[in-house]
């Protein structure tokens, strides 16, 4: 069996490496706020019973309201979808046949959606280590493409490029006919809120993706949105499949957008953790990318393949991501999440306990 | 704005015809059962609220198991879908560019998912008042398509054809390579269990798909499954968006499942109260479609267009299904779900007073 393409469902990872899954694990596989859900979300779970007995909104008007008011742009400017995941291939669907870029290593799922639209796909390798953006290689191809995905905060490194770094990209893409498709599925995590939404009306050739699962711990639920020019709104939505959003996403959606003590805590309780665990990794001799959000890639120098490693943390119940289908990692480096003190400790004992084999 | 294309969200309906809604409704246009979701789904509902906190099986896999015990077919025949509708979107990007059969009056979605799927779609018109399925112009069009969509019971006329007469089809199909795609989403109404979900193994042209929302009153929830030879689920899942189905769905369905005398209960209630109301047409001149599930069409004989009568219901409180978007019916008849006694005691006294008027 393959390892599985993504993180969570830590079963099937323990499959494929042939390793009896501990009752106890730590799953550091998926870059879920370990908070759990706010409290209201408890709070209000009885009377969304309701909701499930009707056929969801399908234009989630109520929800993209809220969304409109908070994040500046106009209803018809929102798409919701049913998790990220889907928008993502809508975007895929809308790009069937294109020129599209990638730049590496990056979320899999883009490269997924654009070839299973058979669009040619071009890969731009970012330079281990720093991972910097500001090469000439992506300015000369934007003028060869017909779109390019960015992923910031990035995910699997964990960076986060300015504002004005994405801006300038997406202006000359734009003098290019060129679309840029920014998933700021991680946008809530990092302590300044870096975006370029308020851009989408400028810039027709901007798109911004978002999801809701991750801040809020509710990945089991299926919520994202997506900011863009009307045109390119309606265009996706000709692509969705009806009633995609279910009741409960909507509703959920709606109150949480209202959380933000429980944003303000979770960046707080987030960059605290990092800091933590940056310096116990300078102290043992770990390299790990330069994250300014939830979750960051870690190597031991000492190895080329990770593997060892994520096979002893497997054993010690401590689940990472591998990166082998990452292009430009290749197995090189694990992605660990960020969650809480506890977690932290399991996983800084067990990596002691790792440098310490002879 | 122009009518829903669907049933449901009654909201845009009153939007488009202009009429304001007035507070109580009596809901007819969806075609769920009107029992509600079985006591079960209210006890378990609290501890469902773990399930968000992950993400959901992207494979679907203890669902999965559960369907393929209680159909008699493998796991690896079975693809869970985000509602039918994203299976018959699944079934669309599938076939696209191919030549497909849709045989009307039928659920639009159909040909919605083949149109954005660039197929030509060729169209057969079955003969109003008794939609006979025995044309010898289906055979004829079976050499000359890839691919035919039956609903069975369909939707919107509510017949039901046996068994035995949609083998023959795909046997005939089979002959000549083209595929059949049998939606049995309302399989559970009907008192009589017609199915051909059997057939998956013998037949790899054939699809049957499912839906466990209309029976188990849960729409908002989003669920359906597909039956199919390995090889076609393969191909379908390869479309498919990453955790598509969300857990919630995954977990009731489990639940619901067992569920077998709530729709036996379901089935009874529904065969009495189609009798009823069927004997009330007959006495006030209505005609009505020879229905053998939970809906039918009724219409006016002294109409041609019944709109008229659709927006006096709807100024009634009473919301049914327009049939302009059924190619075939084009407005000639509306659907009516079946609910309970008491939506149908409203429904006949607001006939009785539209018969009455001058």
């Amino acid at each position: 069996m393959k390892l599985p393409e993504h993180g969570s469902n830590p079963q099937y990872t323990y499959r494929a490496m042939d390793i009896s899954m501990p009752d106890q694990i730590v799953d550091l596989s998926a870059n879920i706020n370990s908070s759990g859900p706010p409290d209201r979300l408890k709070k209000i779970w009885q009377d969304l019973l309701e909701e499930i007995v009707t056929y969801p909104d399908p234009h989630s008007v109520s929800l993209r309201r809220k969304i409109a008011r908070k994040e500046g742009v106009l209803e018809e400017e929102i798409l919701i979808g049913n998790g990220g995941a889907e928008l993502i291939h809508l975007i895929g669907r809308w790009l069937a046949h294109s020129n599209v870029l990638i730049i590496h290593p990056t979320f899999s799922e883009y490269e997924k959606a654009c070839r299973i639209n058979d669009c040619t796909i071009h890969h731009l390798l970012l330079e281990e280590n720093d991972w910097d953006l500001g090469s000439k290689k992506l300015a000369a191809y934007l003028s060869k493409v017909d779109a390019v995905f960015i992923c910031n905060p990035t995910n699997p490194t964990g960076l986060l490029y300015s504002a004005s770094k994405i801006k300038e990209i997406v202006k000359e893409a734009h003098k290019e006919h060129c679309y840029v498709i920014v998933d700021e599925a991680f946008y809530d995590f990092p302590l300044e809120e870096v975006t370029v939404a308020h851009l989408v009306k400028e810039y027709s050739n901007l798109l911004v993706l978002r999801s809701m699962t991750k801040m809020f711990s509710i990945p089991g639920i299926r919520l994202g949105f997506l900011m863009a020019g009307e045109t390119v709104v309606k265009e996706l939505g000709t692509y969705q499949v009806h009633w995609s959003v279910n009741g409960i996403a909507q509703k959920v959606g709606e109150t949480l957008l209202e959380e933000t003590d429980f944003v303000y805590h979770t960046k707080y309780m987030v960059k605290r953790e990092r800091e933590k665990l940056f310096a116990f990794f300078d102290q043992s001799r770990f390299d790990y990318s330069p994250s300014q959000t939830n979750f960051y890639l870690l190597k031991d120098p000492d190895l080329n393949d990770q593997t060892e490693l994520f096979r002893f943390l497997l054993e010690n119940g401590i689940v990472s991501r591998h990166t082998q289908n990452f292009k430009g990692l290749d197995g090189r480096w694990l992605r660990f999440a960020i969650k809480g003190k506890k977690e932290h400790e399991k996983l800084m004992d067990a990596l002691t306990e790792w440098k310490s084999h002879p």
